[in-house]
Formats: structure tokens, C-alpha cells, sequence
């Protein structure tokens, strides 16, 4: 069985900037992801703060992203890097080489891991969020936006995620509500002037969500008011849950050390994680702002540290 | 006097980087660069790692990045970026204001600063070297390339620098050598197979170079050769020197910590330096790897972590 140099897990702009390194570096390496993107490919609005392009969508991003890594592979002659359509669902490592498992049950081997598997939305975990997703409750504003043409929404998130993707829906929706856990609203400055502008979205803080009903789509969002401790019955036909992240990194468990929000701890400076060969970048790792040319940078990091190391295997 | 909210030192990726996030954030800021490009506008070959662009140039890139931070300034309203086309000579902490003078002797006051003034070309250090410059020695291969057509050079340091200097001299040099001090080479194995491919360049080992020698224009370099201990003088009419770079840090001497290698210590989760409103990013701090999407990663860093200090101010 062929033991790769690398196997990279993720095919978000961390993962693929790791593989773009990799293949100038001739490394054999396999990059395992369900889809190219990852939460770029969610984004709600078009993306400014990725230097050298001014906007651009985040699907046309990954795009070039994408079209990057391939020419990468392309031109390293024998040296390309294999793409697996999967999910991993466990790493082992026996002796110094790691077994990576998918979902589907394939197992492939490496001499080097680079876990670039970002970051998953995070459940708001009230009664109503599971049932009618898909039917109203929506965790991916720029897929669902349109079918809410005219209708009321709420946004749950006071965050730049939350403020963005409101942004995004006053294209379609007739009314949008932002509702905050806390106090105070979180997203930045040029965000909260965006929203102002629509006029047709209002933000509401001290939002505690109870439930979400419907019968057979949403048809409220029941909350406490945390301030008056009064319980409120909001009329809205959908409900985008914008509340942040968490790590994809349940199939590391064991493995390596974590911080306590499930972020994979490591060396800033290398990528290094806890476990000799095993490397983190981008929004499963620890590194503390979640930005696209962030994690491009890490990614980078990561790749060269994986060289060094297999200098030295 | 105006107090900016924050002063960027610095025209390279991780400079133009921080303005783009510092405008998005509305921060009052001035960036003080003499010209934007930092090293990427000395690069002799295209740019194949920038993730986004699969083969641009050092000065397209730039240009882009450049165009970028000019509209996120021109859409923070009243909070443009301005630019100051200078160096600094010195900065001074007085309280919690920055005194950030130039070289022309205009004083600026900021609440906190980013450093990201990159690095300069590391110099020989031998006789003959200051003398001939402009005159057939060269520390910019993408700026005089042409003016060696179908003439012998030598080009010394065999990195990356070295070899992709000698890659782009091949379209014009008649014969290159790359001398490398050392016994090994350490440039990436995608650039020693493409200066293999040219056919024309010889790469020597265990060169130690003691003199440029010429009369009006350069005729050849002395050196030692290592292991034999013989002297050697090679024919040249150019020496290009790619022995890396120094960072471009002398004027910060006094007020933040230094590693061995003059670079500002930082930490890498936020770019802030030992001194509180102070933060660095890209080659002149001490992060490892020198790339420009890593150098931008860091920029984004440091602006972030600047503007949450500013909440705080």
C-alpha cells in the first residue's frame, strides 16, 4: 500500500493553500474533502478582505482557489496531489506513520497530517432547530436566501456572520430581525453602517431562543427577553442560526492536545500540534482570528514545517 | 495634532494587509512607506504561491494589493488611509503615544503602530562590493537582468533567491554561476530541476567570495574555495548577491525585543511586540517562514489585535 509524504484533511483555504506548497515541494500527498470551500463557500456577502482581489463571491474565490491547487498539482510532474471525495472519521498512528480513515471506510497511510478541517456552524440546540431545518431554520444564508422572497426573518447572531447575512437576505426578505444573546452587538463597525442602510432590518439584544414552531414550516421563534424576563413570541417564517463555530475535530480526539473550545492547539509558529507529524491550520486550530488570509497563511506554515519534518523522517 | 489611531510602517504585503483591515474597521490610520512592494517588487521570477493567482508577477500582484488597500480607504468614509512616502528614522513612546518620526524630519502621533517594514538585502561584505554597485554588482535581478544580455554572471547565495535570480537571468546571461557558500544548496527542489532545464547555469560549492574586482565596470570575483583552500578568480562581468535579508528594523532599536537574527519578537497568535501598542508582521518580526501569503496572514493579525487594543485605549 502506498504511503504518502502528506495527507492533507480539509479543502478550505487553509487545506488548499497547504497543498499548493506541497505540490511545488513535490510531495505525494492526498487531499481528503467533501467539497472544495468550506465556510467560504457558506458566505453570505461578497468578500472584501482577501488582499488582491477587491470583491469577489466567495464561491468565485474557491473557484481560483481551487483552479490554483490543480495547476499546482498539474505541474509537479509525477508528484500530483490525489483528491478523496470523503470524510475522515479517524487517525491512528502506529509507529511513525498515520492511518487515516473515512467515512466510507477507506484507510489510507502518511508519513505526515495536515488537519485543515475548519470549522462547522454551531446548533442553536432549542427545540423546533433540528426538526424543521430545512423547512425555515437554515444554517447557510447564501443557499437559502432566495426562498425567502418578501417573507419575514429572523437572523440569530449579533456577529459579523449574524449582521452579513442579514445584509445578504434584505435582498429578498420584506423584514429582518437580528437577535443578540447579550447586551451588545458584536459586529464590526462598517457592518453595523451596512445594516443601517438597508433599512428594513432591526437588531434586538438580550435575545434568549426557547423554541422554534411551525407547523409545516416556521412560523415563530419563541425567546426571553434575558432584561424584562418576559417570554416573546416572534411572528417570522425563517431563521438563519448564526451564532458562530465549532471546530471539526471530533476524529482527532486522542490524538492531540485541545484547547477548551475544541480548537486543535499549536505552535503558531510551525503548525506543530502536540503529536510528532501532525500539523493544524486554519479555523480547527487555535489560532485566535478567523480569516480567510489567515488561514491561507497557516496553511502555508503548516506545509513548509510537514516538508522540514519529512527532510529529517 | 492629529493622533491617528494607528500608524502602519510599511508598503509590503503585510503593511498593505493591515491597511485593508484597518479601513474596514474605520480606523484613523497613516501608512508611511517610500514604495509599495516591499521585496515582491524585487522578485526576478512570477509568483506561483499566492494563493488565488496561479502565476502573477511581482509587480502585478503589487499593483493589485495596492488598488485593493486604495478602495477599502476610499469606502471608510471619513477615515481614509493616509499615505506618507518616507522612512522612519525613530519612533519614541511617550505615555501611550507613539512619536513616529521620518527621515525627512515630519513627526507623527499615533495610539498604537504595526511594523512591517520587511527586510533588506543582506550585503557580501567584501571589497570591491559598495564600489561596483550599479557598475556590475546588483542586489535587484528583476530590475537589471537586462542590462547582462549574452554576458557571463555570478550570482551568489543558492536559496530560492539565488536560484530563481539565476532562472530569470537565463533569458539573457550567456553562462550563470550560482555560488553557494556552503557544501549544500538549500533552494526547493522545483527550482533545481528548472535551473537544470536552462542549461546554462553551473552551480558551484563551498565558495567563500573575498573580492569584486574590475575597472570601470566588474571583471571577475575572487573567492576561496572551502574545501581545496585555493583561490580562484572567476571571470564575470555582474555578481548578483541573493544571500538573504536583514530585517529592516534599526529604527524600533530600544523600545521592543529583538532575537538573534534583529528580528522583533512577537507573539504569533497577535503580532503585539513586548511593547503594549506595538505590533509587528511579515519579515520583519520573527515568524519562520518568509511567504507572502504568510507575511498578509500576519498583517491581518496585527490589525485585528490593534483595533481590539483601541477598544480598550
Amino acid at each position: 500500500m502506498v504511503v504518502y509524504d502528506l495527507i492533507i484533511i480539509g479543502g478550505g483555504p487553509a487545506g488548499i493553500t497547504a497543498g499548493i506548497y506541497a505540490a511545488r515541494q513535490k510531495l505525494n500527498t492526498l487531499l481528503i474533502t467533501k467539497s472544495f470551500g468550506g465556510q467560504i463557500a457558506r458566505k453570505a456577502v461578497g468578500i472584501e478582505n482577501y488582499p488582491g482581489f477587491e470583491e469577489i463571491s466567495g464561491l468565485d474565490l474557491i473557484k481560483k482557489f481551487e483552479k490554483h491547487l490543480r495547476r499546482a498539482s498539474a505541474r509537479s510532474d509525477g508528484h500530483k496531489i490525489d483528491i478523496e471525495r470523503d470524510e475522515v472519521g479517524s487517525i491512528k498512528k502506529i509507529g511513525r506513520i498515520f492511518f487515516v480513515s473515512t467515512k466510507t471506510k477507506h484507510q489510507f497511510q502518511s508519513r505526515t497530517v495536515i488537519i485543515a478541517s475548519g470549522a462547522d456552524p454551531r446548533p442553536l440546540e432549542v427545540p423546533g432547530e433540528k426538526e424543521f431545518l430545512g423547512r425555515g431554520v437554515s444554517f447557510c444564508t447564501v443557499c437559502d436566501a432566495p426562498l425567502f422572497s418578501k417573507k419575514i426573518v429572523a437572523v440569530i447572531g449579533g456577529g459579523n456572520a449574524g449582521f452579513e447575512a442579514a445584509i445578504a437576505l434584505s435582498s429578498w426578505a420584506k423584514k429582518i430581525y437580528i437577535l443578540e444573546y447579550s447586551e451588545k452587538i458584536s459586529a464590526d463597525v462598517e457592518n453595523q453602517e451596512r445594516v443601517k442602510k438597508t433599512g428594513k432590518i432591526e437588531v434586538i439584544t438580550n435575545v434568549q431562543p426557547k423554541e422554534v414552531k411551525g407547523e409545516k414550516f416556521v412560523n415563530s421563534l419563541v425567546y426571553l427577553n434575558g432584561k424584562t424576563e418576559k417570554e416573546v413570541n416572534l411572528a417570522v417564517e425563517g431563521v438563519f442560526i448564526e451564532i458562530g463555530t465549532q471546530p471539526a475535530t471530533s476524529f482527532v480526539k486522542g490524538l492531540v492536545d485541545f484547547n477548551e473550545k475544541d480548537e486543535i492547539k499549536v505552535d503558531p509558529f510551525t503548525g506543530q500540534t502536540s503529536c510528532s507529524g501532525l500539523f493544524a491550520a486554519g479555523d480547527a486550530d487555535n489560532v485566535s482570528y478567523k480569516q480567510i488570509v489567515i488561514a491561507a497563511g497557516e496553511g502555508a506554515k503548516a506545509a513548509i514545517s510537514a516538508y522540514e519534518y519529512l527532510q529529517k523522517f
